[in-house]
């Protein structure tokens, strides 16, 4: 069996790689490589772990499964996934970053709370502002929190935020018990809500979730956090809203233009943290993504169901 | 009665405070007076909230009952409480911070952890560098910490960093099941540890805890917080450790000097988040001091035991 992987890999991981895939041909592609050896390396493989160009899935008739190193997989859902790619199961990294995930909306929301950022700045001109910054210090503790999303980051999420002693409130279109599921409830909550912490897929329903419409209902001083998608929302409007001060500040992973260009107003908006598309990582994420990969190849071998099958039909 | 305040009030804060001292004479100081009108004031008082300077208090033959707006109150050690000030009967603001203190410690040290602190800087810049922060960032969850000090901050952190996942311990000479109680246990702990956050009082035993020799022996990588007071460590240490890389950053809301001076090294150590003594602070902080006082004021005037008296030959 043939199995093909482009993650980006010290030498450390080829070895432990090559140790996991035991008798079965392994074969390492550069990751930014789409040139004709690591396609057709791609094409002879049983299995790949990482992300492909979608174009070469089609043609990859010895495909039977693709493990994505992401959790999203917005790129390949256009594909025909219950026809021409019927023999390829794919599966993602489900849950695999919702802890370092909920850690940096913390870290985010904290540091507008507590004024981590704007001691930040004041460092690097050796300022002392004490008297000027407490009053304007906000608690955790008390606030109201929506999550917008109840996947595995919303779940981690929500035990986090209760125990700073947040009350927490859910809007998921799955209809879970005691959540907010329509968009009309969601429209009601959210003049009374202080942290809205969006943690969705790019799905043709959550695109332009939170439009200039929806940033207007946001309570005056709320903070917006998103870690799905930059599609949600509407920058423009949420420049609108951060630098007439109606907002309390931004929390953003993810833009819709990644890297973010450097004309873009969300740069130098007042009160925001542009995290980067960082907020998954973590020291030990390719160890990480490897072990997932490996658990789930014991499984392939021994022809029991994979762990994480996207269900493209549903979307996410 | 007389009551004295000299707290930074607004007029509402003045109206809510006459309406609580009832048919009792209020007096408003400023709260940068040390002059004859805020002196005589105070000495004609029975009550005094707030921090006066210790050399009226020998003077003070009316006062009974001084309420600190602070928690610390190593201004006031020196005097002879048991002797001549026995009279007066001194409580601060036990607990009161604590909530605020231990969201400002999270928020620093997740800033370190996520790089919120990196990615502040870079937006100035506008410099997006996703890939290579990604491999340096941490976790909470799983990390050792060792809580130095486990009065009502303490108690609070421990809950919280817990919450995150991270393995907690006690360092506190109070001698507490289960905590380490002895500097030899402290010594030995240390080089295990990812997280130290002290929260220690200003005493002739904390002073210099945290000397060169112990800065030495924090595990590399570690971060060292403190959230008491300046004089629990060695400043030019620190930032030795802080420049050669060695340590993993530092968290510190206190100094030696306060204002932190232009040319102190910290202002420009790597890693160091400098919250400039604004850990304790929250917009309705004037409001829970009144709130504090009010209660122990309903107390005091059914001549009932005082919350939060301070005991100074303990030292905390």
């Amino acid at each position: 069996m043939k199995i093909f992987t482009n993650l980006d890999l010290t030498d450390t991981h080829r070895k432990r790689l090559r140790s996991i895939a035991g008798r079965h041909d392994i074969y390492f592609a550069d990751p930014e490589a789409s040139g004709d050896g690591a396609e057709s390396a791609f094409l002879e493989s049983e299995v790949a772990f990482g992300s492909c160009p979608p174009e070469w899935l089609s043609k990859a008739h010895r495909l039977r499964w693709l493990q994505l190193d992401s959790v999203g997989f917005d790129r390949y859902l256009h594909l025909d996934w219950s026809g021409a790619l019927q023999h390829i199961t794919c599966t993602n990294l489900h849950g695999f970053f919702a802890e370092a995930v909920s850690e940096s909306v913390l870290a985010g929301i904290l540091a507008l709370y507590r004024g981590i950022d704007e001691c930040a700045r004041l460092r690097l001109r050796r300022l002392w502002k004490k008297l000027e910054i407490r009053p304007r210090l906000r608690l955790l503790s008390d606030a109201r929190a929506l999550l917008v999303g109840y996947g595995s980051i919303g779940k981690r999420l929500s035990f986090l935020v209760g125990a700073f002693g947040c009350h927490v409130a859910v809007y998921d279109q799955a209809r879970l018990a005691g959540a907010l599921s329509t968009p009309r409830e969601l429209d009601r909550a959210l003049p009374g809500i202080d942290l809205v912490c969006c943690a969705l897929p790019d799905t043709p329903g959550t695109r332009n979730l939170f439009d200039r419409r929806r940033i207007g209902l946001l309570k005056p001083g709320a903070i917006l956090v998103n870690v799905g998608r930059g599609t949600l929302l509407d920058e423009e409007a949420l420049a609108d809203a951060l630098e007439s001060g109606r907002l309390g500040g931004a929390v953003l992973d993810v833009t819709r233009e990644e890297p973010l260009p450097p004309d873009s107003r969300l740069w130098a908006c007042p009160n925001v943290i542009l995290t980067q598309h960082t907020a998954g990582g973590f020291s030990e994420e390719v160890d990480g993504k490897i072990t997932f990969f490996e658990r789930n190849l014991e499984r392939y071998l021994r022809n029991e169901p994979l762990e994480s099958a996207v269900d493209f039909a549903r979307g996410y």
